[in-house]
């Protein structure tokens, strides 16, 4: 197998230049590190990590705890990640395991911290869980993607305020029969985020004083999710509302489906609004709430880097940006 | 900081049963396993997994090149390649990066050989490329996920098969004006399985003798993709096609909402049918011709590790299982 030294020689460099140029980490020109690439190519160098790693203390590994990448919020979170990570050169140790599973719970107690990372960026942990405080235990750089603040880096959306702004824009326009869709489902442990978004409806029928009309449908925050809660609470004609709001996007393009199955038309008859700007918003013209889980992604590498540079970092509770956007599928009641 | 022997000694037990206990790795009683994960996490010990990775020569690491995670079909992949290490208690370090971009070209060159793993697993890559050679020059064990078999183990289902399959269900209920939406758009790298759908498609018409029908309309592989190619197909009436073929079920399912849109009743005046069997298939009642991606991931990771266990392993392509499911978007042509 090749070493170093047969790289360096090769590209008529020192062998510290042959370490500069194949990690990426600090500076050598560029003509010289194209020289070098192609000397370790031609050799089919392989550098051994571990015996850099061994030395210096540092993986260059950043672990990511998150569900299963299964819906756009988290695909979006992790690309973000993924992207900031590369060009840091850092790698990325994914944990793509279900809340609540017997697996999470051998991860937190065993798999976690027997990892070497230089941080950890985890997705969607509740607050006062023991998960958390085993995190927080292993001392290593930590930064939470979600609404959960304590005692630790963060960055989320206000969620609370997501979903009152988007309840608030339907009562603007004129509404008073309001349901929500996506309510505790009872089956799979519910998210933190989801919990507040509810929290933010209420908020916004309280303050107009309706919350008497206040009708929360229990619906995965899936498009399935939502085609079925909407199906059910549109087809009895009576108590049909004149506006819904999904937990989320895809919740939301699931009750336009069901409207548009049930020859209800959107927005005439039933206004829809959602949260997150998914990929698939626009195509439905969707209103909702914007964000960018991406943008997050890079966000949480950032907090997480300023934390391995310094010894005591100040921890930070980063709001990322939400807006209202506002396409066809809102308007006054008739 | 906790060593192996202060976790032992606090628990009882041998170094040795401490370590086997920590990793995973070896048997263990049950009833001990719990002393010593109770020791560790009182004396919140952490692994030096570097220094077990030089001993042993292993890093209990795959490493799992792909395509960002935002269609179902990678996520899936993606869980089920995560279920399994987990499993068998390994990591992963995903590189989750475009095809065709810089970040790629690096990736290979230098970021990859540099790299510790014990293998990896490839999705989607070209079989000529210059990609699938560097990787196999770097000599550890490696399975791609796709249709790619050369000179290395491959899991995948036969793509022209599928497209086949589910053009010759349209024949054979009559049809003979079939559309294909999802052919090359021009922008995006092509995917390799893609193509090949395409070629499926046009050999069903071809062994029919109505080849001079074909149509093939370029589009993205996504519901926004296949809704607006389906709107500019079906826009026209005097030549719209009686049944459409989507490349995968994102693209079925973004032409049956175009269909819907433009009051064209499905399959009564317009038959789709898909290919995947998408999480959100049955919620269209779409036939489509259906594969468990999940279960493709967990055959990579066999394959890898058998490749791990034997020094000269066969190499294996294994064909993953496909077939039709016909629910409610196809029927005879008026």
């Amino acid at each position: 197998m090749s070493t170093i030294a047969d790289v360096a020689s090769r590209a008529g460099v020192s062998k510290a230049t042959a370490s500069r140029a194949l990690s990426g980490r600090g500076y050598v020109a560029e003509t010289t590190r194209a020289r070098v690439a192609s000397a370790a190519s031609e050799l089919a160098y392989v550098a051994h990590s571990s015996a850099t790693s061994l030395a210096t203390g540092r993986t260059h590994t950043v672990g990511l705890v998150m569900p299963p990448v299964n819906r756009w919020f988290f695909a979006e979170l992790l690309a973000g990640v993924q992207e900031s990570l590369l060009a840091l050169d850092y790698d990325l140790a994914l944990y793509g395991v279900p809340e609540g599973s017997a697996t999470r719970e051998r991860l937190f107690e065993s798999v976690l911290p027997g990892r070497r990372f230089d941080g950890i960026i985890a997705v969607g942990i509740q607050p006062s869980a023991h998960e958390l405080e085993r995190l927080q235990r292993t001392e290593r750089p930590l930064v939470i993607l979600g609404p959960y603040g304590e005692g630790t880096s963060a960055v989320s959306i206000d969620d609370v305020a997501a979903a009152r702004i988007a309840t608030e824009h339907l009562i603007e326009l004129g509404h008073t029969n309001i349901a929500f869709i996506g309510g505790p489902t009872g089956e799979a442990p519910e998210s933190f985020g989801d919990e507040r978004r509810l929290c933010g409806y209420q908020d916004a029928l309280a303050a107009a004083g309706i919350s008497a009309k206040a009708r929360v449908v229990a619906a995965a925050p899936t498009m399935p999710g939502g085609y079925a809660a909407a199906a059910g609470l549109l087809g009895d004609r009576r108590h049909r509302p004149t506006a819904i709001i999904g937990v989320c996007d895809e919740a939301a393009i699931g009750a336009i489906i069901a409207a548009r199955r049930l020859g209800i038309a959107v927005p005439t008859e039933l206004s829809v609004v959602g949260i997150d700007d998914h990929e698939h918003a626009e195509m439905f013209a969707l209103t909702t709430i914007g964000q960018s889980p991406r943008e997050q992604g890079h966000e949480a590498v950032r907090l997480l880097t300023k934390q391995m540079e310094q010894p005591d970092p100040i921890l930070e509770h980063l709001a990322a940006e939400s807006a209202l956007v506002v396409r066809n599928t809102t308007t006054a009641p008739r």
